[in-house]
């Protein structure tokens, strides 16, 4: 099973949006998506005059920003990646958290930092099960990264997070593969060089790309979150661009080197 | 099986919402909800300055509009209901037509008015087997009157016309009952008189009715869609208001007198 992960421009652009989706619709196999929403909420939000709360750097939501993040991410990419894959072959179903309750959530605590609705998720309550059998019925599920706290509470959540959650619960059932698409071809060696790309990664080899300083500062936590998957049970971790979903350019990140 | 479709205030009203689907959740058996959006997907569009284009007293559905139904109608309301039937022990999923693609459209035709993105349902195409599934599983299904035309293009339809096609392609496997809740305790013989209920029409009594012009011209197109309805295998269509859901006042339409 491949666990597929969008997120930013692949979301905002339409005609790239619509390239991804080909490449995924025509994927072999099993397969799930997880969606961010880009920056579509961000500017729904501009809109309508709902004035940004970021603290420590990220957006505080409060009702009005959930209200929004729900309507953007949960229904309108969602739907419309549901739409776009019927039409190329790819049965779909669009899914939040809340739906079937299979990724519940619950409010992360108010302290340090009181960041509004949102969830951080239970990946060991996550029901596989589910998403197994519509797995088995040929439907692919989309999850946008909205869930909720069983309290009747939608809540805000992080899309890495959920994907990555997801793909450990399958992992039990499934050989699991999970995917993050990025901007970028993969983890480069030089910033500077987009063709740079580090083909491979393990616990060992990540030691030392993060001690010789090779690593982009903001790129640490994405692949320190894949090797706790992969050692978790996911097969491997890929992190490539969105553009080569069906390429082999990209890194791998497994638990042997 | 008991198809409950909701609309208007009760949608809009966060206190009436609340109280609707609390008696909904203790409604007994297999259920399906269907809601429409109430106000709010046209206060979204006012807020947006989106100028209204109305033809023949109906809006139409341009492209901004038919994002603003889908992140309204099938994001927002969509998912807080199912979060809020969640919390009431009532496990529920939310879905438009073009998930699973489970209530196929088509796009209306132009002439003779173009009402731009507005579905029309195929009742003989929808997947009753699927729903069948999800109800198996102890699951209450959501849907949001947003369809897809099997192209990748959502269409916005008609949520009693939704509801009724629903009701229509499950009758052939359960026993299904239609409820339809409006902001009145049913077809008045007084439209003044909110306690004057007609407790029971059928084809015979509406004909009646409809002679003697006790029934209110508004109420024609609802009643012959539910005689259509009860001839097609529903076994009765009941209109009352939502707060008498489990209450016995209502309107019972049946086929035989």
């Amino acid at each position: 099973m491949t666990l597929v992960k969008i997120g930013g421009h692949v979301i905002d652009d339409p005609q790239e949006r619509q390239s991804f989706l080909r490449d995924f619709a025509r994927m072999e196999g099993a397969k799930v998506l997880v969606h961010g929403g880009g920056k579509l909420a961000t500017r729904l939000s501009e809109r309508l005059g709902i004035e940004p709360r970021i603290v420590e750097g990220r957006r505080i939501t409060d009702d009005r920003t959930l209200d929004v993040v729900t309507m953007v991410y949960a229904g309108l990419v969602n739907k419309q990646i549901v739409a776009a894959l019927g039409a190329l072959s790819c049965p779909a179903i669009g899914l939040c958290g809340a739906d079937a309750n299979v990724v519940p959530a619950h409010l992360r605590p108010k302290t340090p930092v009181d960041f509004g609705w949102v969830g951080d998720i239970e990946p060991e309550q996550i029901d596989a099960r589910f998403i197994a059998d519509l797995l088995a019925k040929g439907l692919t599920p989309v999850f946008s990264a909205i869930t909720h706290d069983g309290g009747g509470h939608l809540l805000n959540t992080n899309a890495d997070s959920v994907a990555t959650a997801i793909a450990l619960a399958c992992s039990a059932d499934f050989d699991t593969r999970l995917v993050f698409c990025l901007e970028k071809n993969g983890v480069l060696c030089n910033v500077d060089d987009p063709d740079s790309v580090i083909s491979h990664i393990s616990r060992d080899t990540f030691q030392q790309l993060r001690q010789q300083g090779i690593v982009n500062s903001g790129m640490l936590p994405k692949i320190e979150g894949a090797l706790k998957a992969v050692e978790g049970g996911v097969g491997e971790v890929v992190i490539k661009h969105a553009r080569n979903l069906l390429t082999p350019i990209g890194t791998r990140i497994t638990t042997q080197g």
